[in-house]
């Protein structure tokens, strides 16, 4: 499995998806792999500039439409300047969000979008990550996790547990849609404990994936 | 005709078609009626943000793709702020570039993006001008009054002779399959005189449009 491989994780705010990503590729490191660790929205230094400009200033700057295709610019870019160039090089990348989380969000606040919102993934992104690892955790205390970190950008977590309810539910909608690239995780517990959970499902998907 | 009324100037740099938008805007509030007037990129506070990280840094900083999307944002902003609000109250709306500049920039940059960039306009935009004035002019004395001109946004501008003479035939086509929409402006002579031709062709097609 010496290709590169692209894997995101997803999960409501406060389920713990960063943390696992950075607990798997640091895993993946010690077995002495090429891991990219990285992150949506952001993730290349114009993605960067995007993120801060969707971001700052009031939660209804920008319509659901606007904000998404910002979103998407900034996953073009993201795609464009560490992704593809590191899979490229035989790497693996590990995204703490991609796709998934558009999908999510829009879909938990406006599923109106949603056909737009597919639309315009399949025009502007095409790129599915070849595993996506979806951290399914309780909504009230992801949000008390989530509300706890000190953070400028509270645009995510701003809108309460009936939104980290809906878009739980979206998240595992989607899992249940693309069994083939979604694996989701329990994600209650102690951190070691789900961080051994995801290991064995890598474990178990890698090989197919090489 | 008290509706809204939504025109826009296009041609290429050096034209003449932010004069002539606003030769036009002056001559419809001398005659009584409520002119808007606006332009891309920008046109709304948020598109203004969008336009200067667009058209700050190297040329090369966006891909064409991630370019478009964030032009289009731009775009959707300003609709949804600026020109849709206008229209619905019944004023005349008169933009300074719209979709066309998209079409002619990446049409004679990236001509292979035009399918692209016609599926993203039809599916986060899907509105055109009632009216467009195309202002046709040489090339070459375009492009020497675009770069006399003082401003840090040289990023139109800085392709030269060739990329003006591309973008002047693919607005001269543009014209030609909407001609219902577009009017192609003679701009060669003293500004008054062609504003007095856009005058005549404004009265002429007026009354069809009200």
């Amino acid at each position: 499995m010496q290709t590169g491989l692209f894997i995101s994780f997803e999960g409501i705010d406060g389920s713990g998806k960063s943390t696992q990503a950075r607990h798997l590729a640091e895993s993946l490191r010690r077995a002495g792999r090429d891991v990219v660790l990285t992150r949506e929205p952001g993730g290349s230094p114009g993605a960067e500039e995007i993120r801060r400009l969707v971001l700052t200033g009031a939660t209804d700057r920008w319509s659901a439409e606007t904000e998404t295709l910002l979103f998407t610019a900034a996953r073009r870019d993201h795609l464009e300047k560490t992704i593809l160039p590191a899979l490229a090089a035989g790497r693996i990348v590990i995204s703490d969000r991609f796709a998934d989380s558009t999908r999510a969000y829009q879909g938990a606040t406006r599923g109106d979008l949603r056909a737009m919102v597919d639309a315009l993934h399949s025009l502007m992104i095409g790129r599915e990550p070849d595993l996506t690892f979806v951290i399914d955790a309780d909504p009230a205390s992801s949000l008390a996790r989530g509300l706890a970190r000190s953070t400028d950008e509270l645009r995510f977590e701003d809108f309460g547990l009936a939104l980290q309810e809906k878009m739980r539910a979206v998240y595992l909608q989607i899992a249940a849609d693309s069994p083939r690239r979604c694996v989701v995780i329990d994600g209650a517990g102690p951190e070691d404990v789900v961080a051994a959970r995801i290991a064995d499902a890598f474990a178990a998907r890698a090989p197919a994936l090489a």
